[in-house]
């Protein structure tokens, strides 16, 4: 099976993180790739990347960065397939510069943010799949199958209150 | 042509930020719907929306709401359509509670979320755009010769500083 | 004795944190249900639990939720019975996305909020029973009597520094 | 018709915001007093003022406030008819201030917290009006239809644009 | 010897913080006395203690208090007494609350106000040894003393690195 | 008779702010000189100026500055003289950033920290006027004379809401 | 002469900004060109523009871009030329957004940030050259030069309160 | 061989964070001093170091200071040479307050500011290399060789996900 989505990430330290969008796209049996590839460290791998990424037949990119955080827009510059942002949670400011450097792209190079953190990591992984779920009915019903999952989960968590 | 794209706000007041959502949809001949669809005045039929949309064929749905935004994130709730979540600009906090409260989504139901006001808007439609175009070529091209475009007047614009 | 408060909450992670509302209400001698109720996992729940609110009696809802919460607001705007917002601590943000996505409501669907974590629970608590004291002088004068042994326990707390 | 609603303000300068919450209780039916209270320059007034709330038949108080915005939690801490904060927007900080000096109450004395500015004004009467309204079926009525004229209003909108 | 500062906190739980204050009133000996004097829970304590401290021979209150803080606001309100204000560090929000809460006082009750936490504490020592010290030689020379041998101990520690 | 209270300001555009302690100096009739001293363009002379306050008899030292602002401490850091901070609005940060550079001061220098811009500086002028009244019933009965004009003044308004 | 600085900038609306450190480069003196190069739109442009700079002979790079502000951190990635990073100004968030997108560089890769705006652009260029004047006499005579008018500027502009 | 970088810090307390910029100086080989010098507590020495500097050779300063982070700004207001801010992690703000005291400098007086904390503190150390490699080839080609054994060090660690 081709590989659908690509996760890459600014730093190997931010993998605590990023395995979070892994787990999803293992549930919903979406197949991934893994990378380490850094906006400031590895510039040139970065463009080489995103620039070869469309012709291998990626279908979203999942990009995980923390503090002044380049490497989802970046990347989106250099792609037209559809890039998700997520937030690492940062030191001293707890995301919010992450947050900030991510979501606040000027128009022209859309970035898809989600939340900071561990949440957002899922969200990318649930993000994706419902974009290939968009096109495909299988993955759909996957997803649609989680939330049903989940949801029962929720209403019987209230009885042990 | 079936409608790909929904375009929804909280008020009709979003409209001054979410048309240029639209003006990038025509300019890429993507078809789409635009609508007021209030989470907290009209909470039914936003649920109604949302339910229906991928039973009509909708592969993205576009929501922009500001303050205490919730439109995005309820909608995303109901459907497992990819939601783009546009944080209009508020009057006091300048836009800041709105990307809050569209992009902290709790893990479960991811909301794309892009840059506050006009540029998020038009970065919804690209992103939009680049969805569709993960499995449509002759979007994905279109998106492309955009950027191209652009390419050239930003290279022009530095002879007139 | 009917129930007069609903005390629901986004997910079983915030009873930490609405256990606190639940002492007071408890102390106060005000019946209560508790319940998880998601906004963004069980949204038809949430809804019909709105919906149902009046007419079973409740006289004021106690909703907390973290991050982008959503709950208050939407289930605010599904029933006129009063709301009292609690923002529960999140993670990266301290409680300041909850805050701002609960407080910041447009015109038209209030929310009373109060502060994030354990002392706005606990407030949530006394502001219904002081909502109910209003119009029940036996409950008012609990919550005088309560207020006359905080101030004691004040006063004697001096000595001891 | 005795006194239901007593709505208070720190400044003259205040009633450009607080006259949203008058105009509501207007146009609800819901008798209400307008006065400038200050906690800071007239604290004695407030006291009095606080104190004779419960016994003058006042149901509830709306008290709105900017910057260090003192007066909704001083009057809340003088007595147990409920008190609903409208932080009012500052020059400076944009009622960010102001929002956090009323919403952050130590547990104890609850302030039922609405948004920043004229959206929160209107939603104080509201608030009022259905605190009231859970123990006034007319009153609840008056709300709800108020409300279902606004849907309607939401749902045209929605062909104009 | 005639009480000179009086060392104020709205709860028992700000003593950790306040200690220090008492910590430089007694190196610098200068006579104070220590109360919690709470804004919320004992209003009337606190106007009380306002009112009287002038003719008790008071020349500064110190004033600390965390979150929605009123107390070195309102006390000022109610007595000329320069007031200084020191922001406890809060749970959610770091003092920031705090800190706004006390300084953004409206024209005409003005609050010295010092940095958020132990620092501050400190500070709000050595302000008040520095106001009565503007009237009384002794004690200016004994905080330029601290300062004297405080400089020295910088010296010193830059050898150490 | 002899300067009492010397106010500062980091250049000359600070003076639409600093005028209002000027003003309320003039109205208590305490005496001040007024001068433009600059951290940044012109250290030594603010040294000179910091160094030379106590023996020129100088009671209290009024500093306002915005941005990184930093003339109140450094003043503070020369001198003994209590040392009144105020944080003039900037443009981007809307003073936020005047407010931080100024009040958070590290344990040993403080700074008596009041609200950002017009605010702050009347308050600057009462809070100058307050501690020289805490050592002369003259001054004081100034500020209480005035303190009560403004309480008159705030009753009345509420008569024209 | 050589071109000792380059002056580059996200898009042709930061000249308004960016023209500032011009100026000062002009009144200094150095020579200098200027550039739209925008991170997200001229991508490979950006890299170039980077990778040449160190052999063109260029001392310093100035560049200046706003919101998820990108340019000075990718330069920086690709020379080790180094790189003084300006944030504009943005629309919503006032330049936070674009501050911290420069700021908060992950360990490796410096950035030397300024101010937000007009007073970082012209520090910018202020900056540049004391960086060459650290090796250039002449240059730093100049700056140098500069600093003395200025200071008798300030001096002057006291007598005209 | 003369000291070409003076790094200084506010408090010996700063050395935890500071140290990482001397590792870095002790890497490339490039000489330099440390000292504790402190804007509050031993201004005249402060002002005596950067008065000094230029004669002494120095070509770069670094300073780091945290809270109201006066001794970049200050050094930099008393000397040519290019001075590096190092914003020090502070306990309550997290550093926002260090950064906002470092970098909003006003016109006339730059500082070149880095990342809050320890990557801050390394890029400062990087940052002063590359200032001296601008006109050293032998310290450029040391930063470069640092970068590319960087470079290969993050290409490996992907592989270890």
């Amino acid at each position: 099976m081709p590989i659908q989505v690509g996760v890459i990430m600014g730093s190997k330290s931010d993998w605590e993180t990023m395995q979070h969008a892994c787990d999803i796209l293992d549930e919903l049996q979406i197949s991934y790739e893994k990378k380490v590839v850094s906006a400031h460290r590895t510039p040139d791998l970065m463009f080489e990347y995103a620039e070869q990424a469309a012709e291998r037949g990626i279908k979203v990119i999942i990009a995980g960065a923390g503090g002044a955080a380049h490497l989802p827009g970046m990347v989106a510059a250099k792609t037209t397939v559809p890039v998700i942002g997520v937030p690492v949670q940062s030191k001293a400011l707890n995301g919010l510069d992450s947050l900030l450097s991510i979501v606040q792209m000027p128009g022209g190079i859309p970035v898809a943010t989600v939340a900071i953190g561990k949440a957002g990591a899922t969200n990318a992984g649930l993000l994706a799949a419902q974009i290939i779920g968009s096109f495909d009915e299988e993955v759909r019903s996957r997803v649609q199958a989680r939330r049903d999952r989940i949801r029962s989960e929720v209403l019987e968590s209230s009885d042990t209150l």
